[in-house]
């Protein structure tokens, strides 16, 4: 933590560079996604954070310009989903808040289960171009997640605003994860239990 | 900004802090919302970010527990949006990343403008009971801030997770502050035009 009481910081683990350098991720989508699902995985061995990373790449070459991983429990504020932390690192790292702003290459999420509500409204105002996801809405379901409001067309809404998804990339890998991280009895962080029943055509 | 490459921090503007101290809340929502809006119109006085903020009370009491205000373009982080802001210093404040967890005295949103799709995320996740909002959806809209994929029953969304909304609270002197941004030229932040017609229903 910093010391000034108006100041929020928060950081990714202390194993995550070593990490990075240990990956030598290629150039397809199945590659970008492992390095992802690996962090993922190595968040739960870690125990420093929910069973979910994902990472902001260069669309075109591939090359890798920020990493997350789950940090709810962790620095105890709920919004450190790793896509948003992911973005924000990315953003920060850039000194830009749009991702997709002039003299930028494109550039996309990819991350190890598919976005909640939260992660689905900060990927639009992310600048990203594209979201790549493994584990779906579902299997996080089966775990007890509660993925929150999303609108049933929401990759419509995505592609309305420029963003191409591309889902179940490595799904099962991304699965497992989330298998050995109920498995191990990690916590499940929603705030709320969900009342009645889901609202029609989820 | 902090040292650490890995570490994310962000703050408040200075004034902040004179501000909370300069005001004295009543209980009722109307003297809570009126200090958000108060706060949402510094901010786009002095120059410190978007024509946005929010507040986490305690419900109760009244008690001001973290004041935050837009910081999109003064920090380049698209994530962090008034009640953004507000949730995590609160959060933060409390070491709790659920605001409604046991031992706690129930606690609040209010925020000038209805919540766009992240913070609607946001706030399932946060622990708040109740969120009370100025401004709606369709006020940030005319100024051209896409507010992006909510579904349409949120209210409802909102209710069946224990959330109560308490909308249009001194609605006509939050779009006072959003008009003025507007004749002041503000930056309309979206990373992205929307394409095509709205879904259905909206």
């Amino acid at each position: 933590m910093c010391e000034q009481s108006e100041r929020i910081c928060f950081s990714l683990p202390e194993w995550v560079s070593g990490y990075i350098a240990s990956c030598r991720p290629g150039k397809s989508l199945e590659d970008r996604m492992a390095m992802v699902i690996g962090a993922a995985r190595q968040n739960i061995q870690r125990e420093t954070g929910g069973p979910f990373a994902a990472a902001v790449f260069e669309s075109d070459t591939g090359k890798l310009v920020a990493l997350g991983v789950n940090r709810v429990t962790a620095e105890s504020l709920s919004m450190l989903h790793g896509e948003m932390v992911a973005l924000a690192l990315a953003q920060y790292r850039l000194h830009e808040y749009d991702l997709g702003g002039q003299g930028l290459p494109a550039h996309e999420l990819v991350t190890s289960t598919e976005p909640c509500a939260m992660c689905l409204g900060a990927l639009c105002w992310s600048g990203v171009v594209r979201v790549v996801s493994g584990a779906t809405e579902a299997d996080a379901r089966k775990l007890g997640f509660d993925e929150g409001p999303k609108p049933g067309n929401w990759i419509q809404e995505l592609n309305r605003r420029g963003i191409e998804v591309v889902p179940e990339v490595l799904r099962s890998e991304a699965v497992t994860v989330l298998n050995d991280y109920r498995q191990r009895g990690g916590v499940i962080y929603n705030a709320r239990q969900l009342r009645g029943s889901p609202e029609p055509g989820r």
